[in-house]
């Protein structure tokens, strides 16, 4: 092997290990997002346990994707697509990281609501968001594997769903806990819960705008048509008997 | 000029206009974060609009900060220190960025809050925490200027007491919805603000870890103390009416 190709193939197998350590940061995560859902619906402080220990791993990744990356930056001079990689591999996993932190919050709060009742319908959503938000982050992934931004620009589309769905969950919310000041306590956790999801989308799509980024050289030019309107959200106690009513 | 001394020149130009991005966006994040708490504590819609507004700038010189990188890496092969500052202008940017999301998210909800009561000691606590994430962000930044490690170690180890206050606040908070329902809807809102500058603090604590590298070379080792129990806080009625008598 001659000296040239020897450099070649190696900057080849760094490149190849970002996104190898990449995916694998991805796939945990998913995996995170599933058993936190899993640990809340079923209020299993077991499942909850292992979603809060493996978060050190997916930190762990993040680390070293970040060495990874300053290590080809100080050795190579990476062009176009190449440079593109190794530019939003870090930030692709950082925003990894801060989904596994919302898993790790979940599985947290779930040790307080095991002693709360079951709240029936807002759990049936909360499960509904999360399973869209995981497939959002699936499909994210699986853009980026097989460099289609199309699909990036699908995933990215689709964060308006989750916004609409948190709105639901937060009126919901906020109404049960007018009805009955004793649950306010869980549906203040379901809030937080709904919120991390919602956070959750957000990075996903964030990551999509990333992947677009990387395959086209280009920038998702418009703004992403936002549709949480919680932070303007307010029930008064009539409304909140309105709605008691439906 | 030689050709040589010229590149050198404007290499260095590059580097420097990063880190003056830097420092404009710092500035502007801080603004911003005071102008929100402004906007809060006097109930002023009018302050809250100029928050929301000014975030686009904000936005703008965080992709104009990714650009310079991107550009200085295609060119240039930065090595050490100038290597390290290129790998976290971008994450420094980003973490910035968030903070103003935070400022512009809390700028919303006082639409909401302008039409209920005031809640004396919350507000008090509030208005403290605020300050105190605002001095964390002026002095973290003031770090990254003078390559002042101590100063960043120092700012990283204050992100304790932001938790400590949020737990009192969120405590604060879930005992006055208790005593009385209709405040729900306002204390839900004033639990998300906390919460926001919660997350300003993590947001300065990281950026703290970043000036760290860029000025040392090495990681922050230590786990950095949390204490933020929030979610794992419950109060239940008995004990509510037990915080009333204090």
């Amino acid at each position: 092997m001659s000296r040239d190709s020897h450099i070649v193939s190696s900057f080849d197998d760094d490149l190849n290990q970002i996104e190898t350590l990449l995916l694998e940061m991805g796939a945990l995560v998913e995996n995170q997002i599933e058993n936190a859902a899993r640990s809340l619906i079923r209020r299993d402080v077991e499942i909850g346990e292992k979603v809060i220990i493996t978060d050190k791993a997916i930190d762990n990744l993040e680390f070293e994707i970040d060495n990874c990356t300053v290590r080809i930056l100080a050795l190579r001079s990476p062009k176009a697509q190449d440079l593109r990689m190794v530019v939003i591999a870090p930030k692709i996993a950082a925003n990894l990281e801060r989904i596994g932190d919302y898993c790790k919050n979940i599985a947290k709060r779930v040790n307080v609501l095991v002693n709360g009742r079951q709240l029936g319908s807002a759990d049936i959503t909360i499960e509904s968001m999360n399973d869209f938000v995981q497939e959002m982050v699936h499909d994210v992934l699986d853009a980026l594997k097989r460099r289609d931004q199309d699909k990036a620009t699908d995933v990215w589309l689709r964060d308006r769903n989750v916004d609409q769905m948190h709105n639901t969950l937060f009126r919901e919310l906020l109404t049960h806990m007018m009805e009955d000041p004793r649950s306010i306590s869980d549906c203040m956790h379901l809030l937080f819960i709904a919120k991390n999801i919602e956070r959750m989308g957000d990075h996903a799509t964030s990551i999509a705008e990333k992947v677009y980024y990387f395959v086209s050289g280009k920038m998702l030019e418009d703004e992403r048509p936002k549709s949480d309107t919680t932070s303007s959200t307010t029930i008064d106690s009539d409304e909140a008997d309105e709605l008691k009513c439906d």
